[in-house]
């Protein structure tokens, strides 16, 4: 039997963060992350394995911080835990005792069950594992035609490294368009145009009705009666959390199937948080329930949770998730942070929103300038800003950051209209047409 | 006569803004801009017009989205202003009535009465006129070394263009380090390192006694003796208000020489508002003046009075400069914004400080990595952030922005803590480790 004052569960994002933000701000606590993998990757880094480094060795989340902090490191699987008796049994048949426990059991690729097919050779997902991820690797290199399924931004990010390295890769989404939850139409369609002139072939607002293949996969049936040719397919469907343990330990699940968690990431259970894809989210504008996995969501949460263990802060409690997203596609970045138009008018807000295109550099004919588009979503009666979507170069990376910020503080559009902004001509577009706050600008008209 | 509704002074940076948002905002009204210029540089792409783009024409604020507003364009001079019958008369000859006036006459740069030999041949500094900057530029051609006096962001951007165009340049600056007003020590260095790596040499801690020559520039004398040659000097002093016209109507001059407005750049003179580098800054923390001339503050003071001309808006007031700095030295970008630690100190508060060096992509191998540092300034008292700086690649440029917002919004320490920060592999910093908030850690500890 071993003695720990904090025991995480997990050792991806949300448990790393769990475990540094315990050991520094509580340094007399023994800390300790059991998780199941020898080496950890850097979740969101996965997809450029296949194209722009090469290999997941290049994609490793090192130990060296959490080493030099003092926290113990236990590859293992904890297999149940005993709430009252506050114990952990491990696979290898370890025993711990916890003072404080902090589940950060992630979440693993969602496969349907009504897909039929799935079960074929060749037919993959993305799961955070070195291990699947390096066979994954040597399996693909004997394929040409790759399908993915799900355009959100991992099927998006996997496939256009894919068509890097000269697969031939198609997407198939459902929805009328890629990237959809994190954006509105117009802006949707740009990423498509950018998608397919690289190449990416994308079959959009068809789903897919079955995987075909005797042993191995031959290629996907869609709803339309569609047939594509495939030697492999990547199913990219969204994650499930996992909560199986914390069920069985009796933490409660909500409706959603997250464990619940409240502000500070308390369960329902003393003693016992929950931080991260495993965990519940709240939509910080509409406070209710919501499906968003991010590792942005999941440190904030982790750092709440560490800080929270000994001892409640008042200031330092989790306000509810923004989903703040970004990718890349070649040298345009995409950023969405908050609700989006649709999603904005379907949870019952009346909204205006506010748009401008203009360059990210100034004067605009730099070699290195990028177009910029920026729209804003703005609750009606109060303009308060309720989400904003970008387009541009690499900056929009950081520019939705910004928005971000502008949300998290509930500022309105007048807040904006007198906002100072930093700019630089090799930097950022310019004082006098930034599209943020021209954006803004637009969104007033609209109020007056 | 002509008659005008809104007639504004000047039409770089706050001129442009105030006559397009007096234009967007209040379109029954006839706006009109007299400026000098015919062709209007974009001011702060001017450095970049020496080496990188290579000629003024690639450096034009374009007239036409003033024309498309309908916004009324003349080309002249303001000689004087009769306050009592709301009347200006101009270089030309030409006289306009005005309901509302606007001073937006900006700044010229400072050529100190005390420094001998200024009136010398090829002896430059650097204004926003596209005559003089052509002329500058044929002048330069027959140049080899060129001494830069003054090392703030004009002149080190100056600097770096003529090295990168085969000239032998010198920066004498008097104070310890370059940039000495926006960053601290330890940062300035870094900049200090890049820049003399690219071939820049930089003389610091001295002040410039003289510059020697009998026609024609033959070299700069430092206060220690020291000689430089020098086929050219470009003084980069600083820049004075251009506040003549405004003080010879009656408008009142604040005590660094500034048109004095208020929240709403009103001045003292009904009708008449005062925005950009001629007018009155106030600290947004102290509340004190400030000198700080920056095109984002001109800007957000433009919409301000452009909003408030006819009728006031009680939330779209200007709330106080802070100074949100940015450049670029090859691929390394330097921000700031608030104050840095020695001037937070010299105001009288009590701070603490964090830093945090990590990288701005995650993993930090991909090809376009680059180290990102980040030092937040902190009020002990309140937690409240008082200033940030950033030295990163190219999205340090809107890195600083995010800081900025966090400064506006009056942040602390606890709720960057709590904060969610979009990430994503090609565009930031790892969520574990994103440099803004690690440096809030290493803050929160210190006021533990
Ligand atoms: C391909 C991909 C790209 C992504 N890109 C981005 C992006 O760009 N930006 C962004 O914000 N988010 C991105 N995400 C989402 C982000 O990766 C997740 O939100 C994040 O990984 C959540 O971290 P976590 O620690 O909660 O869960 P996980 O990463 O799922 O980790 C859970 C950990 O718990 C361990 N574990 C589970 N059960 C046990 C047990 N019983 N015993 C021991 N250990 C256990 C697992 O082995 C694992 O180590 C991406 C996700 C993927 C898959
Ligand atoms: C080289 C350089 C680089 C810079 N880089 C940056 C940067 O990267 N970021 C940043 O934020 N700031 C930067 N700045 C500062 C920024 O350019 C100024 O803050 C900005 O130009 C201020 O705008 P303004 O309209 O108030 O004044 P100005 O640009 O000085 O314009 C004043 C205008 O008024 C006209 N005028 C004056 N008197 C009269 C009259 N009597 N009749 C008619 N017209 C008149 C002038 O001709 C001129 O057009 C830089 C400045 C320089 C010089």
């Amino acid at each position: 039997m071993k003695k720990t004052d904090v025991l995480v569960i997990g050792g991806s994002a949300a448990g790393f963060v769990t475990a540094a933000t315990a050991k520094s701000n509580y340094p007399e606590k023994d800390v300790t992350i059991i998780r199941k993998e020898e080496i950890v990757m850097i979740p969101c880094g996965i997809p450029y394995v296949y194209g722009t480094s090469g290999s997941t060795d290049k994609n490793v989340l090192p130990d060296a911080g959490l080493n030099k902090l003092g926290v113990n490191i236990v590859i293992d699987e904890v297999v149940s835990v005993d709430k009252d008796s506050k114990k952990v049994k491990t696979k290898k048949g370890e025993e711990f005792e916890y003072d404080k426990l902090v589940f950060a059991t992630g979440s693993t690729p969602a496969v349907p069950k009504w897909l039929k097919g799935t079960e074929l050779e060749n037919v993959f997902t993305i799961p955070k594992n070195k291990v699947y991820l390096d066979e994954l690797m040597v399996k693909l290199k004997d394929c040409k035609k790759v399908v993915t399924v799900g355009a959100g931004f991992i099927g998006i990010e996997m496939s256009d490294e894919l068509n890097k390295i000269g697969k031939e890769v198609t997407v198939v989404e459902m929805l009328p368009h890629i990237l959809g939850l994190a954006f509105d139409e117009e802006l949707a369609v740009e990423a498509e145009e950018i998608l397919t002139s690289r190449g990416v072939k994308l079959v959009t607002g068809v789903g897919v009705k079955e995987i075909l293949g005797d042993a191995k996969v031959k290629g996907v049936m869609l709803n339309n009666g569609d047939i594509i040719d495939a030697d492999a397919v990547v199913l990219s469907m969204g994650y499930r959390p996992n909560v199986k343990l914390a069920e069985d330990t009796g933490v409660a699940i909500n409706e959603r199937g997250f464990i619940v968690a409240d502000q500070f990431r308390r369960t329902n259970i003393e003693d016992i948080f929950a931080v991260g894809d495993c965990s519940e989210k709240r939509d910080f504008i509409t406070g209710k329930l919501s499906g968003i996995m991010l590792a942005s969501t999941a440190c904030a949460e982790a750092r709440v949770a560490g800080m929270n263990l000994y001892g409640l802060s008042s200031v330092k409690t989790f306000p509810g998730t923004i989903g703040i997203y970004s990718t890349a596609i070649g040298e345009t970045a995409f950023g969405a942070a908050g609700l989006t138009e649709k999603q904005a008018e379907n949870k019952g807000f009346e909204v205006v929103t506010g748009s401008f295109t203009g360059m990210d550099r100034h004067p605009g004919n730099f070699e290195d300038a990028h177009k910029q588009m920026v729209k804003l979503i703005v609750s009606k009666d109060s303009g308060i800003i309720l989400g904003g979507e970008v387009i541009g170069g690499k900056t929009a990376g950081e520019l939705i950051n910004v928005i971000g910020f502008i949300i998290q503080n509930r500022m309105t559009i007048a807040d904006l209209l007198v906002a100072q902004i930093g700019t630089q001509p090799m930097l950022t577009a310019s004082p006098a047409a930034y599209p943020l706050i021209k954006a803004a600008e637009m969104a007033a008209k609209k109020l007056k």
